[in-house]
Formats: C-alpha cells, sequence, structure tokens
C-alpha cells in the first residue's frame, strides 16, 4: 500500500510555496517560487497549480500519493467554499473560488486556509505552541497576521471568514494609513511594509511613531536591509525595531489583559530580526500591561521558521482527509 | 422539605448590594447600603456580612434556607481560595480573603469572583446573552470591566486571577493616568469616574480626547448630572458622551477583529446613559473596522440592568453548591 502523504502550501505576497508532509508533520520535500500577483489572479493560480503538479510528481517518485493539499494564504477567507473573499497583499485575487480551481486541475481534496491559521496549526502540532493551552500566535511577513489557540484548538470564533486578524487591530487611532483602508492598524508599524517605507534612505529624518506606513508608496529598502543597518548600529534602523516593538508589545499586553493568557508566539519573515525588537517588545509589554506581573509573560519565536504555516496547512489537509473518509468520499 | 434558595451579591465601589434568588434566576429579594469603603476593608466586610445576614433571616421568613453565596466584586480574585488580590476601587480589600471571613461568619459556602465575571454569567443565563454562542460583555460603573463568553461558557483563560478586563486595555497609549497605574486604559476614558473628572464645573473648555481622567482629583460632579446636561443639549456633557463612545467603539472594534465574533453586550450602571453613547460607540466601531461589515455588527444594552451581576453570583453559588453536593460536603 502506497504511503500517504499530504501538501501543504504558503501563498504570499512574496512568494508561493508548496511542501510534501508526512503524518508526523515532517516535511519531506518543498518548492518556493515568487508570487508575481502584478499578473492577474489566474495566472498566479495557474503557476501555484504548476507548482502542486510538480510535487505531485515528486510524490510519485517517493512511491506515494497525495492525499489532500491544505492551502494557506492571507486574508479573508470562506473556509467552506475554499473561496479567498479579500487578500489585502494579492488585490486581484478577489472572491475567487481558489480551492475548486486547484481540485479541477488535479482532482485531488483541496481545503484553503488564512496562512495565519494555518501558522497556528503547524506551531499547535509539532512546534512551540504544541505544550501550551492557550496562545496567541502573530506572523510578521509583507502584513501581519495572527491566531488564537484556546484549550489546544484553533479558535475559529463565528466563522465570519476572519479571526485573530491581529494586524488589522488598531493600535494607534488616526495613525499611518494602512492596506486595509483604516488608520492605525498593528501592521502599519510592524510589517514589512512599514520597515521597507521608515528604511526610504530619501527620508533623512528620525521615524516618529505613527509615521512608518505613511511612508509606504515609497518601497526603497529591504527589511534584510533595514535589519543589516540595525545589526551595525544605524541608530535610525533600530528606531524602526524599536518601534516595532513598541506596537507589538502594546497589542499584545491588551490581548493578554482581556483573554487573561500569558504565552504568545511570533513567526512570520520578519521575525528574523528577533534580536532587534524583542527587548524593546518586551519593556512595551510590561509598559502596557497592569494585571500580569513581568515574570508570567512568555514570548516565544516561532520553532518552525518560515514552515510553520506549510506544516500547519498540511494538518489542515490531512484532517480534512479524514473528514472525507469519514463521510465515505 | 425546605425550598432552596441562593444569594447573588455585588460589592461595588459606590454600592454593596445583596438578593435571594431562585434556581430560576428570579430576584425575590433584595438589599442595598452604601460600600463606604474609607472606613477600611474589614469594616466593609464586618457591614457587608451584616446585609448578607439580612437576607438569610429574610429567606427564613419565606420558608427557605440559603444554600451558598455568590460574591461579585471589582478586580483581580483568587477564585480557588476565595480571595481579593486586588481591587482598583476597593484598593484597602488587598489579598483579601474575603469567602473565608463570610463563610465563617455565616456557616455557608461562599463563592467569590470578578464582578464584570458575574455579569456575563447572569446575561447568559437568563439575559440577552443566553441565545449568543459568543460573545463580549462590558460593564460601565465606577470602572470599566468585561468578560468573554466563548461557545455558551464564561472563559476563564489560563486562571490567572483575571480575564476580561476590557477597561485595563490601552486605547490611547501615553494618554490619560488610570487608577491601575497605566496610562491610556479604556477605563480612563468610558468610567463614572471619568465622566465626573470630565464634568468638573471648574473647568470651563472644551474636554480633548485623553484628557477626561487627567482631572479625575476634581471629581465634582455626579454621572447623573452629566447624563441630565447631554440631555438637555448641553455640547460639551454630550462631548464627553460622544467621547466615552469613542474609546467603546475602538476597544469593540479590536476585540471582534481579534476574536472574529460580532456580538457585546454592555451593562453597568452607566449604561443608563445609552442614547447618550451608542450611536457614537456605533460610528467608532464601524470607522476601526476592517473585517466585519457594520450590518453583521450587534451591540445590545443589557437586559437585566443592575441586576445582572447579583444574578450572575448567585448562578455561581447554584454552581459551588452543586459541586458541594457531588463531592459529598
Amino acid at each position: 500500500m502506497a504511503r500517504r502523504i499530504f501538501m501543504g502550501a504558503d501563498i504570499g505576497g512574496t512568494n508561493m510555496r508548496t511542501a510534501l508532509v508526512d503524518e508526523h508533520g515532517q516535511i519531506l520535500h518543498q518548492r518556493r517560487s515568487p508570487t508575481n500577483i502584478h499578473y492577474g489572479a489566474e495566472d498566479t493560480c495557474m503557476r501555484f497549480i504548476a507548482e502542486c503538479r510538480s510535487l505531485v510528481e515528486k510524490a510519485l517518485s517517493y512511491g506515494c500519493t497525495v492525499q489532500a493539499i491544505g492551502v494557506g494564504i492571507a486574508g479573508k477567507i470562506d473556509r467552506h467554499q475554499g473561496r479567498v473573499l479579500f487578500s489585502p497583499h494579492l488585490p486581484s485575487m478577489k472572491d475567487f473560488p481558489l480551492a475548486s480551481k486547484i481540485r479541477k486541475a488535479l482532482n485531488t481534496a483541496v481545503i484553503v486556509e488564512n496562512d495565519a491559521n494555518a501558522f497556528g496549526l503547524g506551531e499547535n502540532w509539532v512546534g512551540l505552541g504544541s505544550g501550551i493551552k492557550n496562545w496567541i500566535g502573530l506572523t510578521l511577513g509583507t502584513g501581519v497576521g495572527g491566531c488564537l489557540i484556546l484549550d489546544g484548538n484553533l479558535w475559529r470564533g463565528d466563522d465570519l471568514g476572519f479571526v485573530g486578524e491581529a494586524g488589522h487591530m488598531i493600535v494607534s487611532s488616526g495613525g499611518p494609513q494602512c492596506a486595509c483602508g483604516l488608520r492605525g492598524c498593528l501592521e502599519t508599524h510592524t510589517s514589512g511594509s512599514a520597515l521597507r517605507a521608515g528604511a526610504d534612505p530619501l527620508t533623512d529624518k528620525t521615524i516618529e511613531r505613527g509615521s512608518l506606513a505613511d511612508l509606504a508608496q515609497t518601497m526603497q529598502a529591504d527589511p534584510e536591509d533595514v535589519y543589516r543597518r540595525a545589526c551595525e548600529g544605524d541608530p535610525w534602523a533600530q528606531n524602526l525595531f524599536d518601534h516595532m516593538g513598541w506596537a507589538l508589545g502594546l497589542a499584545i499586553a491588551n490581548l493578554f489583559t482581556f483573554l487573561g493568557i500569558r504565552h504568545a508566539i511570533i513567526g512570520g519573515g520578519v521575525s528574523a530580526a528577533w534580536d532587534r525588537f524583542i527587548d524593546p517588545l518586551k519593556t512595551s509589554l510590561v509598559a502596557h500591561s497592569s494585571m500580569l506581573p513581568p515574570e508570567q509573560m512568555v514570548i516565544k519565536r516561532s520553532a518552525l521558521g518560515d514552515d510553520a504555516a506549510l506544516i500547519g496547512a498540511s494538518r489542515l489537509a490531512i484532517e480534512h482527509s479524514l473528514t472525507l473518509h469519514s463521510v465515505g468520499c
């Protein structure tokens, strides 16, 4: 009998990634290619399907058949329909029937989920979350996502198409313009986009709180470059990470205060700059918390790194596959 | 056999209330007296016990015996020990063994809980929350409390002694000084204390956002007086309620966005000014929400009014009594 294998995928604003994952959450093989959303949703989808097809063939070379595909993607998702309702960093993918397109092309069961929820499922399965009952997850990438694990399970709220959207919690009402249309969202202070905006070399001034994303249209520098400059002692670059830490600490403090919990796990590409923002984050967390003693606060960096959402998406594929089998499909 | 009856109590910063409640959540008799915390915790506790004793005797006149007493009180509570760890508006009741003192005096089972959690249990049992799976509760009184009902049950988080503390979520970092020691908490914009501060007749200027609680030491006017003035068309008084609505809308928007839910129930004494702040609240809620369409947002005023916490505390007494009986006590 062929070994059972699953596919997890993560379609981000910058890259689309796919992986073959076994039943123990182990990645066997993975691929990455640019998302290039500016060619339109159909084009992105076709290239994504081609990526998936390559992995289906790879699976055959292992003597395995892909049982189901789980896809994580930023934005508001109708997971029952497998439809992307709205994705702020993939704007052309609006009300887009992603699952059915992949399913038709590959004749495989497909489930679509918000990428930060996929991150949460991955960390909860084989990452740092597996031993923690209640925790908040934050993903720092092109945008900022979030998830909530309660009693060991992914919290889905009222199943409204969104949940855990920490990036669109307001930390500075009337603050910088966000991709979502509001002002002062956490994402405008904390994302890769915010770092790019703040790092504009033409802006030769100290960045003030709340001014980062107002500069978003400039987009001159990579977050990696800002990180390198901060590590080299550039006070202006470090100031950007100080500000990121301030905003993250404030948002996490508010969630700890209301939820009565004390653990957070942070992942996403921008979390690679951990050593630049964790101290300011902790300072802000303590400064904005009156209920929880500092020694009880636990903020961890994702153990799975970039792979958390891939692994979590494959976990969804496993669960989806089990559901299909249990109803005789 | 004597009819089973329970006692619910609510010790607030202004009044302490006690009630006899039956198994269906019906209040049979109730009492109210001033808290007068400035005489100290022991004195307040003794007067509270005297109130309870009066009701125990009243119960006997109904041919009933009080089975257990549930007490709601603002602050951080160790509910397993029945100890008030810290109460911002009853500062002398610090690390105070409230349950054991009442138990010894009245020889009755006693359970102590945060008052906003008691509010949530009351609304969830026989109020507006009973038909809603997931909702946020806010109580506007001397301070601002909160609770969270998930899957029809009171959420207790990691059982850290606090949960649902909406009043101490930061809505304006660096804003007005709060009783908890931080700055910019929701409570500094939204509570009875904030209204008193803002209503100082000596302060003949337009109140700006964030300046209300900085004036808290003045405490010149009653919230009821501010309400009356706003109803009479005083733009300055209405401005205070506009500001209250703004802060509440922002906090609820952030919670809806992260929790992926869409219902909130607001109670507490200051919610009597509902018609003055609900429109600004809704405007702010919409302005600070990018994920949830306005038509899906539901904000309701407590159906039980001042009685919600009393009824919820008695619900705790019932559950506590059942637990005691099930373990043979």
